[in-house]
């Protein structure tokens, strides 16, 4: 490509509601431009990075053995009806009507429509398995859109969606994609992790999400230092490996603790460390007789409740819900702030501790009096036997619960999912295939996706520096840019530039030669912001030494390259 | 690919709701299915023809020098209200609301967003020309989608969009996209022609309808048999070469014909050939005072009128009107049926012949006097001076409007159209640039959009016979497909499959390997629907004398070809 007819579109300034920085380097560089709220036209310098993607993600895909169909993106309701989604689903599915007033929807996803089509063309065991995928333009009306294409109403998705005899078949696809889906990752060169999205407790591996790591990620991935394991923080079983408090050496003692509202607080005012000390929450429970009762979760003063955690305890309602000040007041005598676990199971609470909560010896909790705290508390002595649970989200330093190696937590960007959905959707669809028997049997499914624009996105976010982006090779939107100086002037640069621009595109090489009427200060900030990797320049004093300049994108100095053997140079260097 | 592993989904039958054949043939072959109506599901088949359609649309895009881009399919009213098709484009345009009730649609095409882009990143004539384009799922919410993908109310499509400077800058693009659709067609290997889709009669060629021939087409086409000219049959003047009647040689006489309500009825009755009869019909224009008045068009008995033709005469009102049937009894003093030219001037009626009515001598028209006809009218002699117009529709053998040849005409499905739409949008959306002078200049406008989704149905509309789809070689689902005999039970034809099948992969040749356990007719009858180019039949009998057995899609019998050169053999043949 001749810069002369190329669209750059760089900007020196990134618009002011662009507040990562893929957002701000992707307006910067000419590769997106808003057209409505979360809506982006693509110019051509992100459509080529995007096809990039695009194109190792598809033949991934079908390496997988994937087939690829294309279905509708107007999806009818009907479809959506018989899963029940079209009532469920909130205002992220946008609905339109047709001319003949019927209802349709803007498809955010395809599990309905492909399930159809597998009850239709899926009708013996034989033809299992079956993996369909897709690459396609989605629409989800998103609350809040942000973050440029990261969180876009409109994005580009693969999905795919397979179909098994049995869930051992599921498993071994759900394999293959997660392979699938590393190989996509390790070509386009991301630093990134498969995470475990299920809790683990059920057993088998049935969701994982993989992350792009990078500081500006929406979700925090916790991660052991020594294996691969991962998983959401929120999802990361919380491992103390002590197993039993040490013996009381205080003895337990009312304080005064007046104005002291939070844990920090009271620790501060006491002198106390604060892992020394628990909070004591009291949400809603449910007893055996159905009615509504106290519950106290019990944790270490510096860890934090996870409420997915708690919810999935027996007797604990969900959503996740604090029991109000009246009933505090009222059942236990003191008001938040100052309740501790110790007599509060006399008084009908139930009182589950933490499993760091429960190891403590010598700690202090609130004294159930408004402005007291107890100190030199101990289990067994001042409160008795309470329950033992994981109520906590993971913090560093905490040992992984694979049990190899300590829990290390970064930020990570989603660019995948992959799923076992088991038999909700082909059961409420009636998707069956006659089996050995010859007997109808429900199939098994499972769903894959990766956000191709997404991707664009998070790689920016993992390589960039302050000069722009530091795009990997794979998805760069040129390989080489050759840049002359005195363009204009020089017929020897030009010819040169012209040479280097034909023998390297000839080799099949993505080449952008810079011919534009430009100062070489403009050229080398666009290509730098671009991110494009390799660099050459050709000057006049150069080439009277049979001498051109090389640079790669991420080099602080240039390097001087013999013009003869410059193509070669440059193609080792791809 | 094998086919244990591939979805063929073919059918025996097509469902009753596909009239035209590549509807048919689409359904059988596994190609789509329908999801709702006017929406489809692509099967893997199907896709794959689609890519390489779209493949070969978007480096010829790229050859020409138009630049990439990807514009959001969801468009915000506002930009349509610029131009005010929010209120003039009908139900076609899909409408919806978002969450936060704010209006969009579906673009159905996309000369708003593209010229709201142009005018914010085009500011100087030295970034012009520049030529955008997408490839992207349209939608349109057609009255009546029919014919599977061909009228369907989502597609895929090529759209590109220029913009220049000078109206000089616009036609050379305009020249070398109508190059480039030219290869288009002719890499995929269709029998198609540009169509100019303008009358002519304003100079410049603002616009061509690319064609594929094909007796399905909705359009009919009028070309000649001795130059590349090719129209619209409702835009191709209509030629005459004689320019004057002949002598009178026959007395005007009035006849009774009775019941004689049509031309034919009357020639038949009279023994007249229809071409010595003419046709006058009364409809609605306008006289110089601005008063309605009655206008008589008089046609040839075989001709037929075109109204387009009609509306642009001065003082005919457009849309085109019949008078009604009383003012006609009321003025002239008979019925419809039995109207002639003769003493309609002295009535008020102003009288329009079409030019090959002008030219006759000694015909017959009706005599303004109820069952009763007028033979061996001669117009000097018998009616006057009228005027002479191209008022009717070519048909075959006319000559030639472009000089050479005469007019053949053929049904045409419209694949492509390439239009100079000048500076209406550029104009309502204030998209200008500054010229040389610096001052603010209104750019020029060119779109250009391929239907990459009909370009295959389309395809087979002009490519198959009574066993399924013949495909051109260049968007075939694969070049060859092996078919082994008793393939289950022998080893040698299952090893001598794999060696094919490996080699000619290797080669990277789009290979399908029929490993099903299916008797060998239904694998022929399936590569035969699909319309797989190649085909090699692996066998016991013939591998004992070292024979497979090759046969073309279109050939009728297999040829028997050495299995140590059959490698170079089918690579020949490819």
């Amino acid at each position: 490509m001749r810069a002369s007819n190329y669209q750059y579109s760089t900007l020196r300034d990134a618009p002011t509601d662009a507040v990562v920085v893929s957002h701000q380097l992707m307006v910067r560089a000419g590769m997106i431009r808003q057209v409505s709220k979360g809506l982006y036209t693509w110019l051509p310098t992100g459509v080529k990075v995007m096809r990039k993607v695009e194109r190792i993600v598809r033949e991934e895909m079908q390496k997988a053995g994937a087939l690829e169909v294309m279905m509708p993106g107007v999806q009818p309701a009907e479809l959506w009806q018989e899963t029940g989604r079209w009532q469920k689903y909130g205002p992220e599915l946008a609905r339109l009507k047709d001319r003949h007033d019927r209802d349709y929807c803007l498809g955010p996803t395809h599990e309905e429509v492909i399930t159809d089509l597998a009850r239709n063309e899926l009708t013996s065991y034989k033809q299992l398995p079956r993996n369909f995928f897709q690459i396609q333009t989605k629409f989800r009306d998103e609350v809040r859109p942000r973050f440029g294409v990261m969180r876009s109403r409109e994005f580009l998705m693969k999905d795919a969606y397979s179909f098994h005899a049995s869930p051992e078949c599921l498993q071994q696809t759900y394999d293959v994609m997660h392979d699938a889906y590393c190989k996509v990752f390790d070509r386009i060169g991301l630093d990134y992790r498969p995470v475990r999205a299920d809790t683990g407790s059920i057993g088998g591996a049935f969701s994982h999400e993989f992350h792009v790591l990078a500081d500006s990620g929406e979700d925090d991935i916790a991660f052991s230092d020594a294996s691969d394991f991962a998983a959401n923080v929120e999802l990361a079983e919380a491992i103390t490996l002590k197993t039993a408090p040490d013996a009381p050496t205080e003895e337990a003692k009312e304080v005064y603790t007046p104005n002291c509202k939070t844990i920090a607080a009271v620790a501060e005012f006491l002198q106390l460390p604060v892992e020394k000390t628990v909070k004591t929450m009291l949400v809603k429970g449910i007893n055996d007789a159905g009615e509504e009762m106290l519950v106290a979760l019990v944790l270490r003063g510096d860890h934090n409740i996870n409420e997915l955690k708690v919810e999935k305890i027996p007797g604990l309602v969900a959503p996740f819900e604090f029991a109000d000040e009246a009933t505090i007041v009222r059942i236990v005598g003191a008001q938040p702030g100052s309740i501790g676990p110790q007599g509060l199971a006399d008084k009908g609470v139930r009182v589950i501790a933490d499993r760091s909560a429960a190891v403590l010896s010598d700690f202090c909790a609130g004294a159930n009096k408004d402005d007291y705290h107890t100190t030199g508390l101990n289990w067994a002595r001042d409160i008795g036997e309470v329950e033992i649970a994981d109520l906590r989200n993971v913090v560093e330093g905490d040992p992984s619960p694979c049990g190899k190696g300590n829990i290390v937590i970064k930020r990570g960007i989603e660019v995948g999912h992959i799923f076992q959905l088991g038999q909700t959707y082909s059961e409420a669809m009636k998707a069956s295939v006659l089996d050995e028997n010859g007997k109808a049997q429900v199939m098994w499914m499972g769903c894959y996706g990766i956000g191709v624009t997404r991707i664009v996105a998070a790689a920016i976010e993992q390589n960039h520096d302050d000069k722009g982006i530091v795009w990997p090779a794979s998805i760069a939107p040129y390989d080489v840019v050759i840049v002359g100086m005195n363009y204009e002037k020089s017929e020897a640069v030009r010819e040169e530039c012209e040479r280097l621009y034909q023998e390297l595109s000839a080799k099949g090489i993505d080449v952008l030669l810079d011919d534009r009427k430009e100062r070489p200060g403009v050229k080398f900030a666009d290509c730098e912001l671009l991110g494009i990797p390799h660099r050459i320049v050709v000057g006049d004093k150069g080439l009277a030494n049979g001498m051109l300049e090389y640079k790669h994108r991420k080099d602080s100095e240039a390097t001087d390259v013999n013009k003869e053997t410059a193509i070669d140079f440059i193609l080792e260097k791809i």
